[in-house]
């Protein structure tokens, strides 16, 4: 009747892709990385050539480009954080680790069925509470682990702009030690700085859809991933926790030019929730893949009367599945692993 | 389009009631009450004499009977707590004012429709995150405030029995600085031990049932009350919060009389949980009395097929509303307010 013990240790290298979009994919600037890591850079033009025609559904110059990495990618688990995210410090001043926070995450279990007012109870030290039904003690797989951040919060172009002196950088150095499992049927706003996420659990669900150049809409990238996700692992059983570990987020981009990204999206999205909270996927779609697709007919249904827009992404993710399953097929993996000069590898 | 901002200040003690229920309202035992508090005492004798034939619904020797001065208080916001509980420090070593964040979080409002990843928005220093729909931040009243605990948390038997040291104490000091509210439709183990509520708004479902003596269940008290309130919030669009404040809770009760009192409720619970998670209230339910007396009817005809003690339940639940209305209405109220001596009153 205790609860399952799930030995934790952080995964090998070569189980874990960590990805960062940077100067998002512009083939013209270069990109410098230090000595000592393991890495592969791809710009648009590996982009274009990998996916060729499918390569319409990954974003151009906007951080949505990152979804391109979890698509090649060959490991278990993804770490995706943003380009000016650094580590933070816990408040005893000792800097966080925050991969092995997120793989501690992924690897314990996660409770969307019933609430635990202490917290994630595969905490060291944390249980479940008296009236916590035994029956729901094993819990669900942990398919995401999203961090938060210190220094700079993520806020949205209203937000910073209201805040006491307009403009100003408005700093949190709130640190709550608590790591929750979402419960299901509750949606969250997804942030991409600082996400971990099992690749075999839900990877095709984490599209970042149509943002940036020639989109009519920005910065809703991971929003969108993450109201995909959510309605997908709730159907297929999965827990998405929140929490630890902290990032330290060094700048906050610029409100107005945030807020022209973000106005359509701050207005469709009083439409897009109440959609994905009404969105109820049918029994026979038993895999991620199944789920998307299915996401995408009601998308094109329901949210392609507010703006053409949504028939372009619902469109996309279609493409971006069979990208998935086209690049990810057993015979095409083992084809790529052969390609010579696939993209830059150290 | 910022959050709106209320204003807090812990209400006048002529809005708020503590109740703490203490040796179970023995009338043999002696209560001595320190000097310079205003207090009303009841034992079983007053509840027997105020409630008549239904004192029949308030529990014999048992924590449960604290609903009784629910009953009868005539205040907007209640604190319970129990008799072994006391004032904890925060981790710079701060006392915390247990009853001014309690009435913080019930002065601000909740957001059961959608998570916030950085917890109680109404929080000094925090906010609504991007992505979360502006049409949602004026949220809904609270009606809960469920406090947590430090040093003996809230276990049941089998968890405190199986740690490591079987039968020993054992101690959680971790502080997590958070409020937040339970999302709509997910029910959590309410504990009774730190609890605020705005009685106005959801006082007739904190009845916390049959229990201890002459009953086949115990220490579910808190629990059965906290399924009822989470449904009935839910159905009324009120919201519920928990988190800080901590208080000290000093001894661990022996696992082994508590197996006793909690063996049924655990088997009971696999079936109990499944049954709130499915309860649907009519829309002609709008208020809390009606809800309840709705549940009750649920809870009979559900759950009085497992035992017939469900059937005693489901009809002390509708006598409950009947004391409620009885001691509640303004005639009553006034007729109450002239009578002497209807309790040890300081």
């Amino acid at each position: 009747m205790s609860k399952p013990v799930t030995p934790v240790a952080p995964p090998l290298n070569d189980e874990l892709d960590i990805v960062i979009p940077t100067i998002h994919g512009d083939p013209t600037k270069t990109i410098k990385v230090p000595q000592g890591f393991d890495y592969e850079l791809y710009n648009r033009n590996d982009i274009n050539r990998i996916l060729g025609p499918k390569a319409s559904c990954i974003s151009f110059k906007d951080s949505a480009c990152r979804c391109f990495g979890f698509l090649v990618s060959k490991k278990k688990y993804i770490f995706t954080i943003d380009d000016d995210c650094f580590v933070a410090k816990d408040p005893s001043g000792k800097e966080i680790n925050a991969l092995a926070q997120h793989i501690q995450n992924l690897l314990t279990p996660s409770t969307p069925f019933f609430f635990n007012t202490l917290y994630d109870p595969y905490t060291e030290g944390a249980d479940f509470v008296r009236g916590y039904p035994f029956s729901m003690r094993e819990g669900v797989p942990t398919a995401v682990s999203h961090g938060l951040w210190l220094n700079i919060p993520d806020y949205d172009a209203p937000t910073q702009l209201v805040k006491p002196r307009c403009n100003s950088v408005v700093v949190s150095n709130r640190y709550v030690d608590a790591v929750m499992t979402i419960p299901k049927g509750t949606l969250f706003p997804m942030c991409g700085m600082n996400l971990g996420f099992n690749r075999e659990l839900i990877g095709p669900a984490m599209y970042f859809g149509l943002m940036g150049d020639g989109q009519p809409i920005g910065r809703y990238d991971d929003m969108w991933a993450g109201w995909c996700t959510k309605v997908i692992t709730d159907h297929l059983g999965l827990g998405v926790k929140t929490g630890l570990p902290y990032i330290w987020h060094s700048k906050a981009s610029d409100p107005f030019v945030n807020l022209k990204k973000e106005y359509k999206g701050i207005y469709w999205q009083e439409k897009i929730i109440p959609f994905f909270q009404s969105v109820v996927l049918p029994k026979e779609s038993t895999t991620v893949q199944k789920c998307y697709i299915e996401l995408s007919k009601l998308v094109k249904e329901k949210l392609g009367p507010i703006d053409p827009y949504f028939q372009k992404l619902a469109d996309a993710m279609v493409t971006w599945i069979e990208a998935w399953d086209e690049i990810n097929s057993p015979t095409q993996s083992a084809a790529n692993s052969k390609e010579e000069g696939l993209s830059s590898k150290k």
